[in-house]
């Protein structure tokens, strides 16, 4: 056995162990009792220990050295997995396991706390929770920091999204910052212009979830290799073979939950896609969380709220919920202008593709402050309501749920996460633009119903080809360019200016 | 820190293991999409090795040795606890690691194939793979032997139940194969004198699900701590506070699903209740599987199908499916009828009370006989044909679905499972007679449909004591005498052949 090969022998056993983690995670939003909580998150510590011992091992220290200097025997693909088991490495050799066991425990309490203390708003018992989350979190930061040459926030960041640096991340939020305020003012007058007729509820949380699955399925979400369940906070979890996503119903309003289906679907694709030869293998895993929430976003924002795939769902979602076809509030129009209603609001996964950002640029200014230490626990309600005045014109005071509650990230110990949801949106527009060009008669086909142009297409160029390249030269392979705003803008202005 | 509190150290993280495994081991059976199965057999045979390391680790060696000098300064419970770990580690150093992981994965790859060949009848395609398994079982059983000084088949027995040996079961079971065939003769004929009327379905599974949970709530059953889904083969998982049930449903007959949940959520109240305060330590766990069968046949056969708790659930059974409470096939006594059916019958778990120990037997012996060698897996399906004509006069020729295909046992590599089953109801019958003595007004508590003095009386002696005792200690203890056939048989003479 070469160096290389025993090192694919070692972290087939790690993605093994990750396997269990993905299940477990996904088991304690979706399925665990209350009750079950305490002694899950001891387990998962543990576990995360294991993992930790594991991934450190001196032997696979030996074999990197080893196989790293005798790289030019492997293809592309070997060399990019020996890249990836290179730079697992590094991360986790510099956490000790103390810390990572600690983190593990930390993070799922304060989460399963958050849970109980959302609803009741009961700020105080969470509070000291997500303090010791924080301090532990930048414990990890500094020490990535240290060990790769970064600011904790920096390392953070990295974890998420291989390569991604604040700087870029604030380049793009104050090119957005500049251009959305404007932008919306103009939607907003409008959409004044052209009311919406409300859709009359209720809808049944049964009715809803088969308009969903039959939607989900036409995308070519793969109900032999994955589920869909409900959970407190939608999410895409699991692991190729067997893909996870979740969401949530009100009675009320249908809309939520089924974007949030097809938001998940996008995920669940780029996972199901991701290629079967290297199962098992870290550069067959998928990009960074900024790469996978474009794949969410392209499905969600820039396919399924397009009027090519209304001519195809209109109809079955008027059948789904039993509605009179004649009625007006039924009509194509009326659904498309529900699915692109743009409306300044409280809270982040129900806002528009417009005022979204505008969320994420207040969570990414005040965790940078969080980990740097300039913004303590204890501040965040305040300073959450002063940037939501700021940003969209609205106050949070006295309303933490719909405030610095809303969110289970920070609560889950998922600092530097937040950026990647508008860098994913940004590729997202950047590469279905590319798509459109590349994929003949790909409008008609979404019109039809048809999704394997638009899917094979995901499938070559993104799904399929793993962590062979990061996501910058991903997106320069594709589309010509580095990550820019322009598309983004493009397909906004087309979307909500045009005609 | 003494080596007594290292070894608890220890243990606790392996129980953080298994509390791991015991989940993702209800999601396969419960929730998982059928393409997740040949990856979550990798995973899971990876977690296996994992596990097997741990426990074979030579520290704990080590500290048992140290720990075993100087347990005279341990508490009871302790000193209980250390003789548990001193169990684990030998059964667990008998065993190295590369079988360990084999087992786990050909039991996996095995029953998922027999899962998806039952319906088929396809024999050919499983055969193979429980050759393999049993291949490997076998091997593991002679080990184990070797350590402890026994044959392959009374160490397998070991595993499920301590101290347990075969020739004490073909003792009972020679005792029951005498008395059980006149008996059954008896029954049937006093049968045929009292035909039953028949409840007639469909009933709609929600209205199934709903009228199980408020029976098992009743019972005590923790949803706080809980769950309650659908598996292809009812069981019960998970760990003591997030305790997991599954029952199925057909809509024709809601008998089965609901006997199936009460059954279940007597293992449940076993689990839940088990000691608190050893929690993930060796002595905090349950009993072997005959014991713990005994708590799912108190429940289902003791108490579920007694009159007096049909004078409590008839009224709640009759209006959960909302039938006419005048119709005399839903009065109490026809419904009492239907409880306490006999009917040989070709599946084990719909067997009614009196022919099930001939169904084990059959198990019994044709599972000793194929870990010896004297059965080759091809010959089971003639072997068990024969069996079951002459034990129950009913041919299984050609039906293999409803012949040895019925199980999931041997599939998943459990040999030496099956006779823990009938050793349950001999122990159930000697418990519950035992209770009946000691708890003042237990039928009539029953019959108000007040669980807690059953409850308490059974927390007391046997949930609450965790493995403080072994099984055989435990019947004297609350009994007065080891097991015995006789309550049973005191038990079904008084059910099916008194007034």
């Amino acid at each position: 056995m070469t160096p290389y090969e025993a090192l694919e022998s070692h972290f087939r056993d790690l993605s093994h162990l990750e396997h269990v983690e993905a299940i477990l995670m996904w088991d304690e939003a979706a399925m665990m009792p209350p009750g079950g909580g305490p002694g899950r998150a001891q387990a998962m510590s543990t576990l995360a220990g294991i993992l930790h011992e594991q991934e450190t091992s001196p032997e696979i220290g030996d074999l990197l050295e080893q196989a790293r200097g005798s790289a030019d025997s492997l293809d592309a693909w070997q060399r990019a997995n020996l890249d990836q088991m290179w730079r697992c490495w590094r991360y986790a050799t510099a956490l000790p396991r103390d810390l990572v066991v600690a983190s593990q425990l930390a993070a799922m309490t304060c989460e399963q706390t958050w849970r109980r203390c959302r609803p009741l708003e009961d700020w105080d018992t969470v509070r000291p929770k997500l303090e010791h989350l924080l301090s532990l979190k930048r414990e990890a930061g500094e020490r990535l920091g240290e060990a790769e040459g970064l600011s904790p926030y920096e390392a953070l960041l990295d974890t998420y999204e291989e390569g991604l640096r604040p700087d870029l991340v604030a380049r793009h939020f104050a090119d957005l910052g500049e251009f959305l305020p404007g932008f919306l003012e103009e939607v907003l007058e409008r959409q004044r212009r052209h009311p919406l007729l409300p859709l009359q509820g209720p809808f049944p949380i049964d009715r809803q979830r088969a308009v969903g699955v039959e939607l989900i399925s036409a995308l070519g979400f793969d109900f032999d290799r994955g589920r869909l369940d409900i959970s407190h906070h939608p999410f895409c979890g699991g692991v190729p073979d067997d893909t996870r996503i979740t969401t949530r119903y009100r009675e009320d309003d249908f809309l939520p939950a089924l974007m949030g289906m097809l938001h998940e679907t996008g995920h669940a694709m780029y996972q199901q896609g991701l290629p079967a030869d290297w199962r098992d293998q870290p550069v067959g895993d998928a990009l960074g969380a900024a790469v996978h929430e474009s794949q969410s976003l392209l499905m969600e924002m820039q396919v399924c709220r397009s009027r090519a795939f209304l001519d195809f769902a209109a109809d079955r979602i008027r059948k789904g919920f039993g509605v009179d076809t004649a009625d007006p509030a039924w009509s194509r129009d009326n659904l498309l202008a529900h699915h692109t209603r743009v409306c300044p609001g409280y809270i982040r996964v129900d806002a528009d593709e417009v005022t979204y950002p505008l969320h994420v640029i207040l969570r990414f200014d005040l965790e940078q402050a969080l980990i740097s230490g300039d913004l303590a626990v204890s501040d965040i309600p305040d300073a959450w309501d002063e940037k939501m005045q700021s940003l969209l014109g609205l106050s949070t005071a006295g309303n933490l749920k719909d405030g610095c509650m809303q969110d289970v990230h920070w609560y889950a110990g998922l600092f530097g996460y937040f950026p990647t949801y508008t860098l994913g949106a940004l590729t997202a527009a950047q590469l279905f633009a590319t798509a459109r060009e590349q994929v003949e008669g790909l409008d008609e086909a979404i019109r039809q119903g048809e999704f394997r142009p638009l899917v094979s297409w995901l499938r070559t160029n993104v799904h399929g080809k793993g962590r062979l390249r990061n996501a910058d030269r991903m997106l320069n392979e594709i589309t010509g360019h580095s990550l820019s705003t322009e598309p983004f803008k493009q397909h906004l202005r087309a979307r909500y200016l045009a005609d």
